[in-house]
């Protein structure tokens, strides 16, 4: 029926052309163009009328230049005559401001999420939500992806018998236990303590830790801060090894290299919903591949297929 | 300025009565016919041409019923030209559907709160969402208060110097930590274990609680199924004694005197966001008034004060 | 092009699973979980990617749960990327509810037409609208059939020369006079007379009807009150015999029996919109089947011909 | 607190005018230019801003300019920063197309009220809609006023104990019952005939109208063929007198003389929510104002004062 | 997929018939019923169910009648089930109500815009919009053909080696530029003076036409005064010959004639986006038809194919 | 009544404080913070609850930040209950995407102004928008306030007897011939000249400008290539002396010094509508404040004044 159209912006080009490369399908270029006033304007630059259009953009640092560089290219698919328009976001930055926790603060979570149907969205594909409760924000169709069956394949190579699944934080606590049934381990889960309005720290670790080896698991992992708290927590305990995951590994000011040079962290793995520094010689850092996955929904997106018969949430 | 004008739906009219006291304002009666064919139609019974309207209807067993009277209550204050309507839902019970956890399932939460500002609702006011993140399913202003301070000051009274909170439920963690927080205590939690699709059961407790004084803390107890499992690891774990807190208290299919029946559980406390049952002679149940609170809400929500200022998040 | 996929709601899967045998198409299963607290779940047991989904469902008692339950169903639709989605509602209850006949009430029958587009629906196929302007009410396409025909098919079996068709009240008289031009006979109606709030009688019949054989038609029967009634001041007048008629035969509280004890009462002629009673041994009661007309209508929905061709309002 | 600020556009000046002097506020001017292409331009002549705004129109011929009129006057408050625009309608002429009686047929009744939102619409105050469901095609707050209480007071001072209120339409026959309430007597109605698709004539009278007074009383009378129908059958059945009555007397193609001339008319009484012509000496036609009712309406809307209280639906 | 399935409005059924005859496809027949009250009602005489519908109606005098027209026509597509709707509206006169330069004004081109989405539109196919900013008003996709290419085709027959573009108005200026590109010609202007609110002249214009063969390109004329008064400017400063063109000849009261009279005007050209009159022995008028270009874009658009590869902007 | 609260963003905080101090009224501070993975949020530090909301941000570089940041704050403003928010928007960028002059291109300045409503704004407060059919792509009301006046009052102090004022673009040309009414002088204006895609040049200036003193006009200059190839063709034609203005002065690159090498330049006059650099010693730029004008303006529509009274369109 209706062709697929895919598209990327300045996110993440090197992911879009994995898709595309899965999918058999061309990746169509688009022209951004700033104007001497710093503002934006997009060009599709492949014909969109009655097409099924896939815009790939995780919202990745610079997060505001590429958000309204996506509200332009939905406006411009709208604009084009589009059939259907998906956002493939395979990293919903915003989706961290999903509640209000102190008085006039915006929600980001949900602000973004209108602000993408207002721009022209019609539906949404994307990876590991900060929390679950983020996909009810939007009002069109979600399919949220989860990285942990990927993550689950990379682990299940190693001997897990005397392993437990931590989580940096309560609020991830119910994903670290899913992972944990995953890899048939126990869970254990550090609880941070607000010592002031900014300073919080990880203040002691529920579930038994000591002599374990112990994989790491958060969803996001930016400056890396939590996971070194964390860190020095479990040492104190005594805990045998250490394994880092997360599906976002934004790895921000270094992080890569701060958490490596921590001695127990045997392994950093993270997926490429965001685009990562090339591997150094020596790093610890492994990277698993969602494209698969993602170029899979797509089509099933595209040809009407169940698209939860393959990736269920765990 | 404009009047404030209150009514009450079938759900709960002791709160409302409550509350109006509390505001000196009377409670406007509301009246609900049924038809032969089992619809609905309501009227208000007094003038809400401008007026700054407020319906109180927590969602209640019948929650479908109470639900649609509420919706029609919406409309007819609508239709009446009132200038602002504001839903007090003490209980939001929908709330619980807020992720979309299997294939082709409803988001109760995300869709009610649509239906009531479909329905005509400027604002909502609420207790003790099952979740932060339901805040946003909603596109109208939403104060959203805590019971936890009501429920901190009750337990304030005990010796908590041996006390750990214990969530039943790894998904309410951070809700417990931040009240054991408010107590100066530990924090422990239950983690579920998922034998089939529709058999889960607390597999283990993380945390210590070894010959402690527990406070059991949930947001909701329907039939206690949860808790009266938690008790028995608890049991198995050897505790000294404990106590049992949540905000809602629906309390169905008999669960006070199934949870009164545990010989540890030396209390049941919880807040009167829902009709409960009278107190029966030597029941272990206390229960705490928001009316109170909600009324200050109400009084600042009309006079444009702030609410935060007074009900912070914990 | 994109698949019929059709489901049931709770209220009637008898009509449903009619429906879908004269389609030749499976019935899909929906799982409806009732939580602790009262809050309903759907679950579309079938994939409802890019499909023309239909959810068959009337509103009959008790019609908040499954109001709610519709609500529900085309939510979970609309996650579930149903290309279209259609509710298939052969009695719209909320359509008595038509207008503001008194101060600060609400219009139950706009008000639900709103909540069903909020929540999904694409279009609306019904059967034999209360009052034909609520027909407007929708902000989508109706298909809105009459039985008028069905139930003239079978009268016609009668010798009709002596026959008036008569409204037991004034609102109805539009239809009843159509009906009588399908069918070649006088009309007469019946006029209620208010004398309190609450109190309303039929205080004359308005024609000539003695010595006449009644055909008493009514769009929906409840209680059957007003029938009942009508058929006092008919007998006064002296009619011949007597046949009852109506579309939608909810028969509340033994209306069927309290009808049918009437001696002048020969036959009692409604269609399956609802659910019926097992018909006992003597009844007077004729069920007609819609379900030959909705598959019609719904084949012709989903393959784009022309719906009015068939099923012209009389 | 807001001022009121009436404006009127160029439907019914003389309505305005009378209407703003029982209010005591002036009658703003509107400029409406006509561009050389035929396009309308509207410049309200005063200061709208934060104001309580009304804008005075029915929709009487020519009927599409003056609703494109009102559209554009409405765009005009609205940018002008109305605080509130209510749209005063004494005769909405689309509410005829209340119903989709053929295929593929426009619901203007429902239409216009969207199109009524779309441009600006707060509210709309309009008197004796075609049908009471209409209301309900407004998504905003709708104040209907009924003209029965000033045409019963004006027939009350004749003598009518031998008198019978006549419908001309069935579809009309509850107003008529209830007019007929309201002065005591008893009811009758026409039956209209469908010879072919275009011509519809009375074919019967149903009701004892024999040696009687008669009033007809219908809604709106254009024309007047169908009460000239209808005076034939009266005639025949030999009726004592007539007097027509109506809220909307358009009396469009001479209709006043046509039903003047007819021998057993002794009045025809209306209403002046549509622009009357100069009574003629020797003319049957008395009209009663409605401007009193509207201006106490308008300034219960501006007050916050219900309406209701005074202009009960009869 | 889908079928094409065309009507025509009352306003232009010649450039609708030509195009259908371009198309291939038949023109289907709209009723239009007048009723005595002068509301309108629509039937669209052909199944749209689940078609590709386009309704052809320029903005020509009648305006106001057209417009309401087309609206009812829209509504009757959207419930008669129309898969997509487009406005074919060769003539957007309201587009040239585009700012507001003037307190408390309608901004006609924005509210009609929204009142065709209101009413249904899908989407839109225009010519030559009075100022491209006008596309923005739109909420739904525009396809914006532009008539300067055809207009160019036939002054490329002449010798424009000494030729001038002058554009009426400074408005127009950018227009008239892009034109003189395309014919490789100079550009000048005139340069309204406006001495009170409503008295406006050209003043002067800016630019060498001393000697030169011009061409006066507007986007539409009406009564043609701006260009009679341009003509006196071109005639003072000496200019050799002068033909007019422009997109929209709306030509009213003599305006053909008028210009015809005045000796330097050797030819006057349109196009027929709005119905002409017939010709005149003698007459300078010469019409080029858009029905081609019009029908090919149609094409295009019912087979998802790209408009813009052959209607560039110019 | 209501309160007047404002709050600045980070792109203009010394303009805020400027129209604060006109106002006397405190000037609110924003928390904006920034997570490790970029996104913002945004906290306003004063009660909003029922306040008259006034959020200063002009969309300067970066523009993207300011952009989010500002949506984020309406965000807060609408979640904190704010009674108005109105954007005090003095340099609206996105305004030159005003058309679709490519295909498949964003229409930035209508997607921007949707994504302002969407997030919450009542209405906006903005200063010379690049064309002024953009006020028609906000669905919301617009003050749109004009420099012009500020600019002429400047010039004013000069013999302006031998002065032509003359815009870089056709485009422009309207609002410079609306300058020279403004002080009575000539107007003339470049005409550019497009060589590729890219590459477009001032070809020619239309009207006289030999030996004049000119004032070059622009609405924005952000870079100043075009003036500087506007001077170029001026000093080909040999003038006498050469000032600039513009409303809105970006200066990009060092454009404030690139012009003022030019020896013909005796003066750059801006507005402080966007933040500008610290004057040199030297410098011939001089800055006129517009903060006088806006706070009038808030303060006018704070108290349902007449803006358009002070502030015509010229």
């Amino acid at each position: 029926m209706r062709d697929i159209t895919v598209f990327s912006g300045s996110a993440h080009p090197e992911l879009a052309a994995e898709i595309c490369s899965h999918l058999g399908t061309p990746l169509h270029p688009v022209r951004v163009k700033r104007f001497a006033n710093d503002c934006l304007e997009v060009q599709l630059q492949a014909n969109c009328r009655e097409r099924d259009v896939f815009l790939i953009q995780p919202l990745v640092p610079p997060v505001q230049e590429n958000l309204v560089e996506l509200l332009l290219m939905l406006d411009a698919a709208r604009g084009a005559s589009a059939a259907r328009t998906t956002v493939v976001m395979p990293h919903y930055a915003y989706a961290r401001s999903d509640k209000k926790d102190a008085p006039r603060i915006s929600i980001g979570g949900r602000l973004v999420a209108d602000l993408l149907v207002a721009a022209g969205a019609s539906r949404v594909l994307t990876v590991t939500l900060h929390s679950p409760q983020v996909h009810g924000f939007f009002s069109v169709p979600v399919d949220h992806l989860h990285a942990l069956r990927e993550l689950a394949s990379h682990f299940r190579q190693y001997d897990l018998s005397n392993t437990v699944v931590v989580s940096p934080d309560l609020g991830n606590a119910k994903e670290a236990a899913a992972f944990a049934r995953l890899l048939g381990t126990e869970v254990a889960m550090g609880a941070k303590q607000r010592f002031s309005d900014d300073r919080v720290t990880i203040g002691s670790v529920i579930g038994d830790v000591a002599g374990k080896d112990v994989i790491i698991l958060d969803d996001e992992i930016a400056k890396g801060t939590t996971v070194i708290e964390l860190l020095d927590r479990l040492r104190e305990r005594g805990v045998n090894s250490v394994r880092v995951a997360c599906t976002h590994g934004l790895f921000a000011d270094g992080a890569v290299d701060r958490l490596g040079d921590q001695p127990e962290v045997e392994e950093i793995v993270c997926t490429n919903t965001v685009p990562l520094p090339d591997a150094k010689p020596g790093s610890k850092l492994r990277v698993l591949s969602v494209a698969p996955a993602l170029a899979e929904a797509m089509r099933r997106i595209h040809d009407g297929e169940s698209v939860s018969a393959l990736f269920d949430a765990p």
